[in-house]
């Protein structure tokens, strides 16, 4: 009798793909089936990570995860998405989902993990997340010795957002979009504007680094990131 | 007349061989002069990682940074370490630094960064981060959606540390070494312990999972995280 498929959870990076892990690039060329999420009528980000380097007869699954949903809601939409991946996988092919950065960060194959690492055999490989990506391509040292840092997002309300900045050493705020005017205001009255740093699609072809108060609001894209380097300078 | 070297900086990742990026494997293979960090006596953690791909026709440059000093007092010991690095650049000759986890994040390199990258062309690579790393090897989705996450040096003072537990939805606490016991009477007072995961020495042959309350305090190193994950379940 066939048995079960692997669930692999790949963490495929930034945007570079060369900045592909070795591990991440063995699983994807080994695989029956890739599974990659997108935004409808959007490719997949994911998926152009690793285009370069796909044999081609694989077998791809697509899946909508729609970002904006209160995750209470978003349960029976998830769900519904995870289901033809299980169905693989009982078919007893391995599966690889190709995650944007790293899988366990902010990621969306943690929605695909809750659901069915308890059924099948699931191994996750770390990635190279913006986290790291951004300060690198901004060219600031990021994170010193006894230094705290904290990853915010941008939905956070502005008291939060502000208790935190000021509670910290070094920042990275996240999840930008139409949160920006909210984030840069903050960052003025807080005196940190000069220091924070805005970058947008870190690695990859399209990457933009802009200073702070010349950033359209209009035009910020969720894969940006305002990174507040530690002041510390030894 | 020749011209100078370049810097490159390159995250090797947590400890497995196979978290190497691709890009950070050519670089590597590709420099005349590779520089790693040791504790005097030790063995380079950074060129072990590497070890399996070295073509074996490298010069090779030892630096030893010490990391228990105040940094204030640091300044001339890194000064002279970073010397050797320099003069290779200064001959033409490119180095890259192999950098544990990565470059920008707690690392070693920004000594280095610092004290050159304004004469030498400089490039940085980032690399798969312990903290990326701990939650994949302790199986634990480790931030969702709109959480905050803290990275926390465990040299802190108890009611700082105490200050942003309560304060976040995630966290990881590194450094434990001699402060373990600090953290864990922490967590306990906080209710945190039984989320808190204790890992050290993540994706390396030497990994090793433990309950909180199993841990040794004397034998904690320092290459060790406490991962407290997200309470969200999606």
């Amino acid at each position: 009798m066939n048995s079960k498929g692997r669930l692999y959870g790949v963490g495929v990076g930034p945007g570079d793909p060369e900045l592909l892990t070795l591990k991440a690039l063995r699983l994807i060329r080994s695989a029956s089936v890739i599974a990659y999420q997108s935004a409808i009528d959007r490719e997949s980000i994911a998926r152009k990570i690793v285009s370069p380097y796909l044999p081609g007869n694989q077998i791809e699954v697509l899946y909508h995860l729609p970002r904006a949903l209160e995750p209470e809601k978003a349960q029976a939409i998830y769900d519904k998405e995870v289901e033809p991946i299980g169905e693989h996988l009982a078919a007893g092919r391995d599966v690889v989902v190709l995650c944007e950065g790293d899988p366990f960060f902010y990621g969306s194959f943690m929605y695909i993990f809750t659901r069915l690492s308890d059924q099948y055999q699931t191994e996750v490989v770390p990635g190279i997340s913006s986290l790291m990506a951004c300060p690198v391509s901004l060219g600031v040292p990021f994170t010193y010795y006894n230094d705290i840092l904290t990853v915010l997002p941008a939905t956070l309300p502005t008291e939060m957002l502000t208790a935190q900045l000021l509670a910290t050493d070094a920042a990275a705020i996240m999840k930008l979009g139409r949160h920006f005017v909210k984030v840069r205001d903050i960052l003025h009255q807080l005196g940190l504007a000069s220091r924070a740093k805005y970058i947008e699609r870190a690695t990859t072809t399209q990457q933009r680094i802009l200073p702070l108060d010349e950033v359209d609001p209009e035009q910020v894209p969720y894969f940006s990131m305002i990174v507040i380097p530690t002041k510390q300078r030894l």
